[in-house]
């Protein structure tokens, strides 16, 4: 099977630089995993033993703590920040940003509004910034069962696509009398999708390689599947099916911000097999 | 012919409002059109004396100048200031919010975007609060010439289209890091390009009646057009062509915010004859 690769795929920024700090703190752990990818996880835990807590109580005095990239709700930073606990922030940039905007925003009046997901650990965090709480929405038909304010504030998940967060921003700016936009959308998930975009219209199959909890490679999915109806969201070799590549010439390959190089070299090489 | 009124049409809060200043200030004048309807100013000058300066030298001393609706460059009202005149104003409330908007907006360093037309008068007066000079864009393509900072606030003239407003939002959105978007469009237009659009979609000809220099009127002819092709704006009943109505069944008929309700009642009668 013939492969092409997308012109930007993988590891962003925020990951690569949590990750280089995993390495340098051997023996720590992090509280919920680091990134969206379990077997990058296991390679933590197995070469640094950097473990695992799912829980605040789990968090044993003396260790030390490493803040994944999502970032975490306030309330649980200043909770472990009273902890006999060294704290390693290893929250992305790119998310600390729509967190200070949040608080930000809500103190000057704003009401917030965040196009995310309600149950994305990075929401969760950039939500709790808000001092009077913030309307998460989904998508627009969430958006339009609540009334909005005069003033908003409007700001996306990192990982969301672009062409959406405007069609929510449209609806605030017909029905508000000011919306301030903060297009908080990292510019690596914008890249890669308009790559993989531009590659599913070229092939006949899509392989989007990445974690199944990975909102940013969800999306590249959902878009994958726009334009290429055979698309598939794997999380490594062992979930690729042969049949899918029956009568096909050239399949398309991708892979999530969190989805380490070598699991994506793993996939093209079994698929250039098939 | 058989004829059907737009649900909402001609006359907007800020011209009846102008129109009963000028009739409270016998023997005074305007700089400008005090709105674009040249009958409706025929009739101010007739039974009030309400006269019409075209330039600044024009205005003279101890006489009482009313600002039109449209409002004017602040330069020019600080000129007048210094002069032994009388200043009414009858700027549209709805236009001197984006002008108090504008003049905020760019003394917290904000790049000003207006969504207008650079020669239309309404344009000219905001774009001259703008300390540091504004972008004034008539569509999505003149706006994709221009290299767009990183903190802008966009505003629209009060007679544009919303759905245009959204495209341009939309890209400004894509490109910066945060937009300030002010719904400036009044209502009164919101309302009458709604009903103008359902009603265009129900009959088989339109005519929009109104001022060929009013923004808002030929914003009801070119929102008619996409639903009706055969749309036609008329200042009165002279400008009318039997012709255009050969075969039809169904005369929608809609007025500018600017137009009189008599000119369109004498335009309902004439149609009807038909």
């Amino acid at each position: 099977m013939e492969v092409k690769l997308a012109r930007k795929l993988g590891f962003c920024f925020g990951v690569r630089r949590a990750i280089k700090i995993a390495e340098k703190n051997k023996n720590s752990s992090t509280l919920g995993p680091l990134i969206h990818n379990y077997q990058e996880i296991n390679r933590l835990k197995n070469d640094f033993n950097v473990g695992l807590k799912e829980t605040y109580d789990d968090i044993q005095d003396g260790s030390t703590l490493i803040i994944r990239t999502h970032g975490i709700p306030k309330q649980v930073l200043e909770s472990i920040a009273t902890k006999p606990v060294r704290i390693v922030d290893a929250t992305c940039p790119f998310v600390t940003k729509p967190q200070q905007i949040v608080e930000k925003m809500s103190e000057d009046g704003y009401e917030i509004v965040i196009f995310g997901d309600e149950d994305h650990p990075e929401i969760k965090g950039v939500k709790s910034y808000a001092k009077n709480g913030a309307l998460v929405v989904a998508n627009l038909q969430e958006l339009k069962q609540h009334k909005v304010r005069n003033k908003v504030a409007l700001i996306s998940q990192t990982t969301k696509q672009i062409e959406k967060f405007n069609e929510i921003a449209g609806y605030l700016i017909e029905n508000c009398v000011e919306v301030r936009v903060f297009n908080t959308i990292c510019n690596a998930t914008f890249d890669n999708q308009r790559a993989c975009k531009e590659l599913s219209k070229e092939v006949d199959i899509m392989i989007v390689v990445g974690g199944k909890t990975s909102s940013n490679t969800k999306q590249l999915l959902s878009i994958a599947l726009e334009h290429c109806k055979d698309s598939y969201l794997v999380e490594d070799t062992s979930e690729i099916d042969s049949s899918w590549f029956a009568g096909k010439q050239m399949c398309g390959i991708t892979a999530g911000a969190s989805t380490p190089d070598w699991i994506v070299q793993e996939v093209v090489a079994y698929v250039q097999n098939i």
